[in-house]
């Protein structure tokens, strides 16, 4: 078998699974939680939710509650983990915002990280891949959307433009929304993509819509307007991405909610969870 | 103030407040978490939850779910802690099921865990006393529940039965229901209370509805049928007090429900968050 169970859980009617596989792209054994609803048997939709700086696929399996809504819509969640682990090179631990649990969702050019840091390819070819191919229920490869929270919310935008077609709809818990003008998206890119600005824009939302062509489902995004992350580091900056918006395709189809009282936390994520999981199953035809 | 706020977290459109404060009755430094549901400024409803061997008030305010429910129906939840924390006795860290995490809910009466193991009154007396006074829009002194999970659950249980009236309805999320006859009741009630084995059946469920002597709301229970501390430890046996409960003013009014596939995690805790939260709201006139 391709993947490893490592644990079978039951929670909201449904059941998640903890599992585990060797990686072709990161040379890694990697981990990725999947959450099959009750109900239907085939042609499952799906929603792949990418996660933030330090999480692994457990954080929002326990924290997000995700799976209520998802059950009771009737699509599938996948979690995949952030980055690689034990690719043992060196310094690879020393940030938590760089490295272990800080892939940043794209393919490393970079040395000494271009063997292993290529979660774009894990995340959308391999992983997806492997998995349409282990749970053939699931409609992965017709009807599957994508959203993220922090850096999983840039993954999840990132992703969804570089791929057109291929997602129904993205959404986003403050994303990091232009990562080529902040803090941590200059460490990751510096240093997975190198000092050339244009392969780091490659990946920056705020640079990708502005070129996109491909079909234009509304977006939704939510920032917590007390996430020091937003108000104070400047690193998630969603109000330049709807800027982007407005030069493009995608005018006034990107839904920014700025909520009073809300921070970073899983309890923001948690919060937002079930307007999430309404918009996308909209666009899932569930 | 009598309470520190070490943070106070937006979640569902309430608030999740965590706070401290130091105890007369456990004479340390204790921290509880209290969410307020957004609507009603006054006699705002209360569910008292409390929680299991090794937690804290953070694992049921980050993964029951349950604050959800409460915003929804319009109750407030309060999660204490499970023990005294840092009262510098001898071995009180050397077991998870024993001493820090594990005060069982009773007033030890033994040396050296009497002086600051007071669980029972610091719960049911202590903080919800100053809880009122802190918070006069909740209706802690006339309009509460209580729940809780596994030594929680069997707390809640005791806690109802041994202040009749006091609590509006109980619900237990595979609780301990007979702890004078397993392994971790014997542990805590040996060590806390002495050998006198009366003294243990003062706090055990089983026991004490026997003689009860008081309002009868229905009592709802979940068991996980895959939960190992049901199945092989059989530290939980719920028919034994489901048994005592047919001999007593109780018959056919104790609803355990024994659900397939479920463990003894929060992902159960979490499942059925959504039933028990209807089941006291009903009862809190919600």
């Amino acid at each position: 078998m391709s993947f490893t169970v490592n644990a079978e859980i039951s929670q909201f009617n449904g059941k998640l699974f903890k599992l585990s596989h060797d990686s072709e792209t990161t040379h890694t054994k990697m981990d990725v939680n999947v959450f099959l609803p009750s109900g239907p048997s085939e042609k499952i939709p799906v929603l792949l939710y990418l996660s933030g700086l330090t999480c692994t696929p457990n954080n929002a399996s326990e924290k997000s509650f995700f799976q209520y809504f998802a059950n009771k819509f009737g699509f599938a969640i996948i979690f995949p983990d952030t980055s690689p682990r034990g690719a043992g090179i060196e310094g690879e631990d020393d940030s938590w915002d760089f490295g272990t649990g800080a892939a940043f969702y794209v393919d490393s050019t970079q040395e000494p990280w271009s063997k292993n840091y290529n979660m774009y390819s894990y995340v959308h070819k391999e992983l997806l891949d492997k998995l349409a191919a282990y749970y053939p229920q699931l409609d992965i490869k017709d009807n599957i959307s994508i959203t993220g929270h922090s850096m999983g919310g840039y993954g999840a935008l990132a992703g969804f433009f570089k791929n057109p077609g291929r997602y129904k709809s993205v959404s986003a818990f403050a994303p990091i929304s232009n990562p080529s003008n902040c803090k941590w998206g200059e460490k990751c890119f510096g240093n997975y993509l190198g000092e050339d600005k244009e392969s780091w824009y490659q990946y920056d939302p705020t640079h990708l819509i502005k070129s996109y062509k491909g079909p234009t489902p509304d977006i939704l995004i939510h920032q917590g307007a007390q996430d020091g992350f937003y108000t104070k580091d400047e690193q998630l900056q969603p109000e330049n991405f709807v800027a982007a918006a407005k030069e493009s395709g995608y005018a006034g189809k990107v839904d920014l909610h700025v909520v009073d009282g809300y921070d970073h936390s899983y309890f923001f994520i948690s919060s937002f969870a079930e307007d999430h999981a309404k918009f996308h199953a909209k666009y899932l035809g569930l």
